[in-house]
């Protein structure tokens, strides 16, 4: 295992995170310059488990909140780590022994990393989705009961709120409002509370994880091929984007992908539907895939999956999926994440049991 | 002068109130009703003054943030004060000491009677603006300079929300977006700071004036006479609402009323234009008065200033026009409320110079 985070883990914990992330938590070009930056200002980050940490004291669970196609533009300043770690230990009377990915999705993902070596905290082994999802309540923590009780933001000018909502659906909400007031980008430190309460309540091992799915395309002759056996995933489609739709409001970027199939695959059509993340793969009215299962779009040479923000016509590509963790497949994490809570009136059923095609 | 505020105050209070909102502010019904409701319940509320107050105490300065035509449905739960002082007393590590009202206009000025009587604090014969305003940087402590530290926000369903904001304009925006996700209506303790802090900063003796100029209506054989003489106003038209154009959205109510003369003053017809208070009277393309003076329009009958979400077509009125406080026709006081700040390009004129019908 990992002891530490250095400089030579960024490019591959890039690569995983963009799998992770399903098409959201921001594309990783932006984190992996954040990444560098921080580890050679502050030296490498400490990777550390739960139960290593003090158990009383807090951890800030970070993320960037709002409309990746926004992320992509307007960059976080470097003060809003320090200023959301100042407001939750004066407002829980506190102190903060370490950061962790909210999702390890995305430059959601790598971000962390540098928000550590710049708090000189450690980083946790683990994030609170096993991938990205859209919105605040869609987190292992809520499907694991672990009531809501603090959240705190902080955007790019300054401003910072800490928050006390009464359930998980009034975070997303109230927080979602406060992101797009400061321009649909903010930093959000979620339901703030102890190691020890956390404990069980996340998806452990996930930095290695993604740092595992970096490097595995890293070596392999045929990318493609080592990714769908790390991840145990199906390719849904091979094929060429030909149409996009992306519209970016109320904090979120919406739309669909379509592709059209290559190879083995022409003459067959799919259609992804996204929300910040890739939700559900349609092929002529059925599913292939859909949340919580994870559906990343890759690029059919490298392997390197590609964010929502930076889908375009005529890429060439693989449609990925593969099964979310267990947590997500429970009547609660349906629930919370499942094809309804996106609005799709359909019943989820796990991507190892829907028709698609096989390798 | 007033000691106390008990329910005999209160209908006279009410009335002034709604004058003094220039339109905004809320109806003063539903303030009438928890004023009335907190004082039986808890007593009468000890009125006071700055000096009078433990100088090293906070002052929460209560006013309800949102559109009115919502906060005219939807009401405030009995909570949202003490969330409110709860989340300041701990964000803020102080003890708070006595309410004041940030705006003495409509139901914003009338129900921090109910507040201080629910919190057992007193209420400070002050207030934020001498009017209704419709936002948050909108305020007397902003014009005399005091900077923006910290707000409480705490809505019907029990969030509550403490905001550090870089600059007033910043906290007119996030506190908007919150008041919005809870549906255009919380409840706001504006730039929260010691008694000692707001000396100077606000504007004196205004309750003590809502009670005056509500008495005076009382006891008049011509209400309107009454009034005019009170608030050394000037009657701009006396007429019938013949047009009201009124949409609710982001957080206010915005639109315009049109008056046709009657009496005297058939054939001339006066718009005025709402952002939740009355902002400018046009006749011809002339300004008739604009913010910050005061313009309300009130029945010609009883004198009953009339709120913006409850004016309608037909109703017979007249429109008053008088100074507003000195502090506001400062140079930094126009450009805080002046026409300009609503995005009237127009050179503000003092009422009393501009042309306008005498009486």
């Amino acid at each position: 295992m990992h002891q530490q985070i250095t400089r030579d883990d960024v490019a591959p914990m890039a690569r995983g995170c963009a799998l992770l992330g399903t098409g959201g938590g921001g594309e990783v070009e932006t984190g992996t310059l954040m990444a560098v930056r921080a580890l050679a200002q502050h030296g490498p980050v400490p990777l550390v488990t739960l139960p290593d940490l003090p158990q009383d004291g807090l951890v800030l669970c970070l993320s960037s909140i709002g409309a990746p196609t926004v992320g992509h533009e307007m960059l976080h300043g470097t003060r809003e780590p320090a200023l959301v770690r100042d407001a939750v230990e004066q407002a829980l009377g506190g102190t903060c022994v370490a950061v962790m990915a909210s999702e390890i999705g995305g430059t959601n993902g790598l971000a962390p990393v540098a928000w550590a070596a710049e708090l000189g905290l450690p980083l946790v082994d683990a994030d609170g989705m096993g991938r990205a999802f859209p919105e605040v309540q869609m987190v292992s923590t809520n499907v694991a009961g672990l009531p809501i009780e603090n959240l705190a933001m902080a955007d790019v000018m300054g401003n910072v709120s800490v928050i006390k909502p009464v359930d998980w659906n009034w975070a997303e909400t109230i927080c979602r409002a406060i992101s797009v007031a400061a321009g649909s980008y903010a930093l959000l430190a979620d339901n703030v509370v102890t190691a020890g309460r956390l404990a069980g309540a996340v998806i452990e091992g996930t930095v290695t994880q993604a740092i595992r799915i970096g490097r595995c395309t890293e070596r392999a002759e045929d990318p493609l091929a080592a990714l769908v056996d790390e991840l145990g995933a199906r390719r849904l489609i091979t094929g060429k984007v030909v149409d996009v739709e992306r519209r970016t409001g109320g904090g979120f970027v919406r739309g669909s992908l379509v592709l059209d199939g290559t190879g083995d695959d022409a003459g067959r059509m799919l259609r992804i539907e996204v929300q910040n993340e890739n939700l559900v793969a349609f092929e002529d009215g059925q599913v292939l895939a859909s949340v919580p299962d994870l559906i990343s779009v890759v690029d059919i040479h490298s392997g390197q999956a590609i964010a929502t923000e930076l889908v375009r016509y005529g890429q060439r590509v693989a449609v990925l999926a593969w099964p979310c963790a267990p947590l997500w497949r429970t009547a609660r994490g349906l629930e919370i994440a499942g094809p309804r809570a996106f609005g799709y009136d359909i019943t989820y059923v796990p991507v190892e049991e829907a028709a698609c095609v096989q390798l």
